[in-house]
């Protein structure tokens, strides 16, 4: 199907190509992406810009045993069809498919855990010390976006690793935003690099004249030093202690082959500033990269259809437009996901009320602290997994003054195709440790437009934790209180919160198909020290069960089974179905309940268990 | 006492002093420092170097209406003596006496919380940006050490700072050290901002002749903007969007006055570049500030004592030495942290295998990751605190390969007089979420020993919780089981771990004077499913009690409750004595377990309410 790509399955094949067959691989990656993303979905446009960067660093190096460190990693799919992967590409981001991120159990070219971003710098700069502490003989390459380079963790890494003398090579894939339009400082100072010609000329000339040499190299270094010195701007990057190579063109394949060999030779810190077009090759996705950043099967010809399905984070969206019509206290702040979190109407309804402060989720929060210390409500909608960036500011800065700083917590719970990294598992337990933190969890659309509303009203700290996608059967809005009996029952009390609430109603029918009557509790607040009718049930059914998509510590069944123990309520069988360690792969959210038993058929099944022992006994 | 420092109350006294009378109250908080912090130990280097600074805001600024926002904060003290809080200096740090750090609730003057390091300009973002929407006049100012710019956190607010047009102070305290040397790529950028005598001069000339006249100034901003473009070096901040001021003298009190005027006058943000020496004023502290960053009551002649007391700390640091004279592959790692972390002694001896990352504990956990998966065995040493930074990186970077990272998490539990941000009362909540992540709770020096050990050949990531300060009566090593009987009972069951083994056996003492058998069952590791040993005691006994330095969401107390129900061992009563929602403030560790009700009479009290409860229905 493909002339090149289908005899290509590692770096060495890459670098049996001639110059052509090359160029070639680069039509038929974009091509493969284009063919396979828009019937699997999948990241597009940032595949697309990667093309020839990733085709590249498989022709300069050997993945197998250099370690290419990606940052975030939804950059990967060329990466992962050159290293052996390409057949199974169907299979993307489904139920026991190859994974949307660099995974090292998936693949040896998978040099560590992708996802979140801004840490690849400290990643390789580990790596690379590790290399060099042991004497061995490998290349270490992070490929970062300038998004990636907002985030702090990504300023870190490079302040260490600038000063460490470590052989190693950073490739700044620099395409002008992140997954929305890039913020900042950083963009500032990336733009006037960018624009400096004098630089750029002067860089081709040396490379082009001295670099060859490189005994000339070393006689020239000094004297090219203070040449620099003198007419040449002083770049960030070369105060860090990085040789700063850039920028030059991702798409020119000789002229990056030409780059990285060289950044390969230097022996010292290097970064290679590469600009690129994200959506390169495909003409809507370059015109528009946000819409092509994430995407559903889709027809190549006519594109992604526009119009977005109502989802909870629409819906989050449009209700905070509606609460900052009547309160001119409330701000909304992102970052660098004002699509994702449904957040578009309101940046553009209140743009002065607006932040997008990049991928920075740690100082969101602090700047959000001080915001409502002077009296505003601000509201930040982040997803859960990120969010997990601003642990320590929400202990600190929010919780031990009780500021009333409102969290959006969108993709709480499972995700999906986006995988391990990206499941919002652990919230249940980080937010509910937040000192005074009132902990929502709606269930349908309307229970988080109420809640919301409570939430901005709440006098400290609150956090609204609502499920990607749409709601299910249970559309009723019982926000009223903190926790409410929505199906009675005499045998069994089960617990649910969110859109767990579904698979609870589900189970209650199973079990009644069954001749036994389950009460359902829906949790609406998660921060509660204790749950009267959560117990008092279970007090009377004997057996109870906690149904969450939850790592089981921090989860909700373990704080109830141990207050019903405080309590002094005896019961005869109790546990949580949770999620483990909260480590799960990709797939259908419907699928990964079932996989690790937490779907009204596992409710069900351990409830029947408990009732059939019960029987045995009597 | 002070002639004038015992007239000032507030800023206004301050704004009321001849230039003179200025430069007296100077000499007299640095004597008013030396006094007090001689007596009571406390923060010292830092503040004798901060004086001048903080009665020049003083003097410019009245922090009862505009907003000072400290990074850190524990250089706060002289600010502290300016706003009210003079007379009470005796009880710094004490059991409710004033705080070490800046708290809101101890005083208007205190604009937020601080503790940890990095967050002053995104706190005060928000508080400028709130002021200005809201249409208010005050004015925001932020101190940060050159030591905290080193965080990423702080360089993700300078970049949305910089880029916000915020009318908005930072200035910059750079005494070319955070509490360690300081390191990496931004010291290196500093020192070579520094050094530039010809900016300085510019800027003298600049700011003498042309900043006094408005109209001037604004006709030359654009001529001075391109004689910048030409001849001199691009600043990081000035590319940012800040104007930069600086360096200028922290010592000299008429240059930071004017300096600081201009300052506020430019409604733009604007970074204010301090250069001082800390220590200032007491040869001792100039000549070593390390070992007078933090101290304990001292004789001002003769100075600290030389020789470091044995601790959990030091223990660690010696074993860690020990440990890597048989194992190359070990390395350390620290975050600014090498003298509190007990890491001199290794820093010295393999210097090759040292890192000191600056106070960056997200990335120190990222690099680690990096150089666990390439076969080394790094041990980050750092306050349990301070790693809430690095959550996110334990989940992500270390927790889903599970790559064999160690963490000495020193400051375990609660820390006494640095109070409620320094408290490590979260890290058995947190750290227990790690998937696959040992938890070793060492009780004793020997234990801490034999566990680091283990740790280390624990072939996934593990983490050495460990208090501040002695081991006490129990100096056993009981390392070799996850839980283990120090002392059997039949009537009620104890369960601790860590430092609290010594309330727990002083408990059981107390019981058995009422003629209670309490059995003692010590945890070794946190991180278990099920606690065999603690369930049959509690089966026999009826009566559990778990006792830790952990705030309730998260604790072991929550875990074995439930753990109890799930294994359905049904007792009569259980609690967990712990820190409630983790807010503990400043005392001696005795004091802060008595108000909390977590020392040995508590738990005492408990189990005797428990037995009269029962024998009364008997």
């Amino acid at each position: 199907m493909y002339k090149i790509l289908n005899k290509i399955h590692s770096s060495a094949d890459v670098h049996a190509l001639t110059t052509d067959e090359l160029e070639i691989l680069c039509v038929e990656l974009r091509k493969a992406i284009m063919d396979n993303v828009s019937k699997t979905g999948g990241h597009l446009a940032s595949n697309l810009g990667a093309v020839e960067i990733t085709a590249a660093i498989h022709r300069v190096y050997d993945t197998s045993r250099d370690r290419l460190v990606f940052d975030v990693g939804h950059q990967c799919y060329a990466h992962k069809m050159i290293s052996g992967r390409l057949d199974r590409f169907d299979s993307l981001r489904k139920f026991e498919g190859i994974s949307g991120f660099p995974k090292p159990r998936e693949s040896i070219d998978d040099a560590c855990i992708s996802g979140h971003a801004s840490n690849s710098i400290s990643n390789a700069l580990g790596m690379a010390r590790a290399r060099t502490l042991k004497g061995e003989d490998y290349d270490v390459v992070a490929l970062i976006g300038d998004g990636a380079l907002s985030g702090g963790l990504a300023y870190e890494g490079l302040s260490d690793c600038g000063d460490s003398g470590e052989p190693i090579v950073i490739i700044l894939n620099d395409n002008e935003m992140s997954i929305d339009r890039n913020v900042g400082g950083l963009a500032r100072m990336l733009a006037s690099q960018r624009v400096k010609n004098s630089y750029i000329l002067f860089k081709k000339f040396y490379r082009r004249y001295v670099s060859r040499c490189r005994i000339l190299y070393r006689g020239l270094h000094k004297i090219k030093e203070w040449v620099k010195d003198i007419f040449l701007p002083d770049n960030m990057f070369e105060k860090m202690g990085f040789y700063y190579l850039g920028p030059i063109d991702g798409h020119d394949m000789k002229t990056l082959v030409r780059t990285l060999r060289y950044a390969r030779e230097l022996r010292v810190p290097t970064i290679v500033h590469v600009v690129t077009v994200k959506g390169k090759g495909y003409e809507p996705a370059e015109i528009a990269p946000e819409k092509y950043h994430g995407v559903g099967p889709f027809d190549i010809g006519r594109g992604v259809e526009d119009g977005e399905k109502e989802s909870f984070s629409t819906v989050f969206g449009s209700e905070l437009c509606s609460l900052a019509e009547n309160d001119p206290h409330i701000v909304g702040i992102t970052a660098a996901m004002v699509g994702g979190t449904g957040m578009n109407g309101f940046a553009s309804k209140y743009p002065k009320r607006f932040y997008d402060v990049g991928i920075a989720e740690g100082h969101a929060v602090s700047m959000a602290a001080g915001m409502a210390k002077q009296g505003m409500k601000p509201v930040f909608a982040v997803y859960s997994s990120f969010l997990q960036r601003s642990y320590d500011m929400l202990l600190h800065d929010v919780g031990i003054d009780r500021l009333p700083v409102v969290l959006g917590v969108d993709r709480s719970g499972l995700v999906g195709a986006d995988g391990e990294t990206h499941q919002g598992v652990y919230g249940t337990g980080y937010l509910c440790q937040i000192p005074g933190m009132a902990v929502y969890a709606p269930a349908s659309y309307s229970e988080l437009r109420s809640m919301l509303d409570e939430a901005i009203a709440f006098d400290g700290p609150a956090a609204v934790c609502y499920p990607r996608g749409e709601e299910g059967e249970y559309k009723e809005d019982n926000s009223g209180s903190d926790e409410c009996i929505i199906k009675e029952g005499s045998d069994i009390t089960l617990v649910c919160y969110g859109i767990m609430v579904n698979e609870a109603l589900a189970a209650a029918r199973l079990f009644s198909e069954k001749g036994v009557s389950a009460a359902v509790i829906k949790l609406s607040r998660l921060d509660k020290a204790d749950y009267p009718l959560v117990y008092a049930s279970a007090a009377k059914t004997g057996k109870i069960i906690i149904a969450e998509e939850s790592a089981r510590r921090g989860s909700m069944g373990t704080r109830l089974l141990a207050g019903l123990l405080r309590n002094r309520i005896s019961v005869d069988y109790g546990c949580g179905v949770d999620l483990g360690n909260g480590i799960v792969e990709h797939g259908t959210v419907k699928e990964l309940r079932r996989k690790y038993g937490i779907d009204a058929e596992a409710i069900v099944s351990i409830g029947m268990e408990w009732i059939e022992n019960e029987k045995s006994k009597a």
